[in-house]
């Protein structure tokens, strides 16, 4: 297929590279053109706008935040103008629900389609396409991409026809994983001031009804104290937070966990840990402990 | 070995049944004497206090609470005054750290030994030996015991010296599942109120690295709102999270998570939902969003 | 002094009253029309547009919300392009930080000067000239307006040159008050779960070092359960709390009560409390307690 | 009247003091001998046990904590052993609600009368009869105390017949004041953090409807940050709110600014606040915003 790939960052690097092995027709865009030649050398077309890639027909997005997707579908050069009627764009991309609905609107009015399918997983699984891609849009359109998503992920959850159910879902899975990175490290600081040392009550967990991949990752990286290199910059974790409590207050559903770690992120980088990654939330318990 | 067992509620029943089948010689005692009548059928021998039963030199106790415990312990006819000297006792109930420590010190003032072996596992599990258990205590003690840790789990922790350490980290693992429960509830709520089924966040969760036993079985009881009957009470819940927040305190460990567990349960038992399972709690989010 | 008054609401409709008889030269705007007539009759021109009305060179805005306020100043019929050079826009309405801000600068760049200047007190206070004003800009351009803050109020706090001080400053008043309702609805249910008339208890707040009017009043509101007709609609309640959490977000600085405000509100929303008082959120500790 | 007083802390001195300058005839009991004796020196008789001075058949007792209070009235030298037929025991130290009910039930058992009588008010008050007493108990006993009362306090708040109400009434007072604290510090952090000075705010809160003498004193010792030499110490402080939650967890009542309050409480003392003022917590809001 022709397609368009808008943001080659850590993650879309490895999804469009993917795409190109597959033996897809690839026209790569970024807003800093290096990265761009680097899919060239591999195949990549380059084009100089978001709105030249588009005429491609299908163009995904896979970009840092709102702003980002914001201006690289809106405006002259974006996707909005350029994509041909039914064509369709993927927004891969974590960004708000609102945003989302909103360009649902645009593209339905534009005579296009509009498919979200944000991804769970870090830039090694985009890499060799294990990322778990979370689906929503019309089903005429989801099954147009789907050979796309195979070539991206391990698997595809489609999670309803309305697009920003797809990026609802993808914040929850976040909030969720958040949530269990806070228990851990309540626990581990209830443990470690009893006198028991993290890594005994992880191993316990990990023997337990409640053992997770996630769990056991986490655990051990909260028990060791080790939150250098980041995974997932502490920072976005806070921007998935804030995305979760938009969510949330639009929605009307009150969300206790979901304050506590938004106030766990604020102050997390009021104590320096910016660099850190987001697991790092869970050494607050610990200090608030006097560990 | 010659075993004391004292309390055959939904748990103990099925353990002392294992201890017997494995040819152990056990002494039963029940604070309702038609439970023992039950073993006594199956090989064991019906005592008619716990004092009397103890002469066997090992008691194991799997009472309901603190209060049940310090009475078959302390007083004429406890444990204490008849355990004969190097005799043990493995303390298998959810009890608080603050009496497990307390324990500890008096059998070791009467020359005895003193195990606490809290368990991980529901009847169905005690009935067929597949209980985790979470023991502390002397090397040499435990080491003793774990013949009959064998036969009636399918795995030991052994989590340090200092017995209450054991009662500490089941207190952990207890706080680490309830709060998943809350976590699935909340994001749960968020889901629904956004107009997707909770059922489908419960699937993606599944696939996810947070994809553990847990989140899929109390997930699908939350999703279908499927609290009874209850596998494990809610009141239950309530007293084990007052045991953390005990725990805590004393400790000096800030639990935000355990604090709202506790409102959590205190809801749900000011709203009747006493007769429903520990998870049913899950449901606060949902009607807190109007749902 | 000539004064554009923009906003005629059951604040505005006092505030302007009072500039008219202390015998300024008012030229009124309202979005329905109706509401300026009313003050016509009491001598006020009235402008078809905020621009019309800006000529006057000093142009007072007292708006719903940021949404009302940004309409009013930007576009072709704002007063950001009407307003003459060395003109005075006085925001006196509840709006965020942020907008107050990027106010500031747009008058700022526009030759003109921007005033924040926020009010507490109900329609009532307005009426009879007893708000408090709250007050940050240059400070020549608050020695202007002070004669018109003195005609409106019975006292103005100055905090400082930085226009959005003074929003800060009227939202920490905002969420002191609500925090302070909350803490009333919390004491109330327990006095009430252990048998305790809540009037008897708000008596002896009123007689302790914690006695001030607003618990006074609030507090019999709530013994009562009188919330309505409402004094402060609980929905913008909602609006300021949110407007808290923006504030608070910008600057970094978690605040676990006004996290537990937003979830009271959205709550209390849920459960269809929205045409009540905001000290309604009172009674959810009550009802969380099976009260 | 014949008053035995138990009791002789920064509070009861003073008290026991002004029932001796108002002619009463009062023996003295404190567990550190040399305290007794300074009052001795002014009148006072001094009995070696709680047992001795309650012959006098009113026994007021002023202690630390639950434990004081059950070893003066317990056992062999306590006051429930030595009351005449027709005594009354004071309760006037701040003790658990459960203890209050334990003691009322114990002493009508004894044919004695039991009156719940803890005070608001600090040692300075205390010492000049400016303490307000909350009252609760058998009507005829409370009018045969009342000038009792009358002679160390300001003002009686009667609040019922069950003598447990005035304890919790004492401890929602607490409550509402440690609450209030919090939000100051809350507050203060936001407008802190966005440039304002504390002091500022607060003056915008004295001239405010919530205006209260215990927001300027404790606003002013914030916003300074002086919580040295305490009034009121940091551990007295989670002691009371350790009170609140247990009378709240026996009621039933979720309250979550209390489960903040314990948090803050436990996180000050782990961060080496233990001897400064109850109000240091409000530094805790601060501290997380990274001020």
């Amino acid at each position: 297929m022709d397609i368009a790939f808008l943001g080659l960052g850590k993650m879309g690097r490895g999804m469009a590279a993917n795409l190109l092995q597959a033996g897809h027709n690839v026209t790569v865009w970024n807003r800093t053109r290096s990265r761009a030649d680097e899919l060239q050398s591999r195949g990549a077309h380059v084009a100089a706008t978001p709105a030249e890639a588009a005429r491609a027909g299908i163009a995904i997005t896979m970009l840092a935040d709102d702003q980002a997707v914001e201006s690289a579908v809106y405006g002259e050069t974006g996707i909005l103008g350029a994509l041909p009627a039914g064509g369709i764009h993927i927004s891969m991309s974590t960004i708000s629900v609102a945003l989302s609905a909103r360009l649902a609107e645009a593209h339905h009015a534009a005579g296009q389609s509009y498919v979200a399918a944000p991804v769970l997983g870090r830039p090694e699984a985009a890499a060799v396409a294990k990322l778990l891609i979370i689906a929503a849009g019309a089903p005429e359109s989801i099954a147009r991409v789907q050979p796309l998503f195979d070539v991206m992920s391990q698997k595809t959850n489609v999670v309803g026809s309305n697009p920003s159910a797809a990026n609802v879902v993808k914040l929850c899975c976040n909030f969720f994983i958040a949530s269990i990175i806070e228990s851990l490290g309540e626990t581990f600081a209830l443990a470690r001031k009893s006198g028991i040392e993290a890594a005994k009550l992880l191993e316990v967990f990990n023997s337990s009804p409640a053992t997770a991949p996630l769990v056991a990752t986490y655990g051990a990286l909260i028990a060791e104290g080790k939150f250098t290199p980041p995974g997932f910059n502490l920072p976005l974790g806070l921007k998935d937070v804030r995305l979760v409590l938009a969510a949330a207050d639009s929605a009307g559903a009150p969300l206790p966990i979901a304050n506590l770690l938004h106030d766990r992120f604020l102050t997390a980088i009021a104590r320096g840990l910016s660099d850190k990654d987001w697991s790092a939330i869970a050494s607050l318990a610990a200090i608030d402990a006097g560990l």
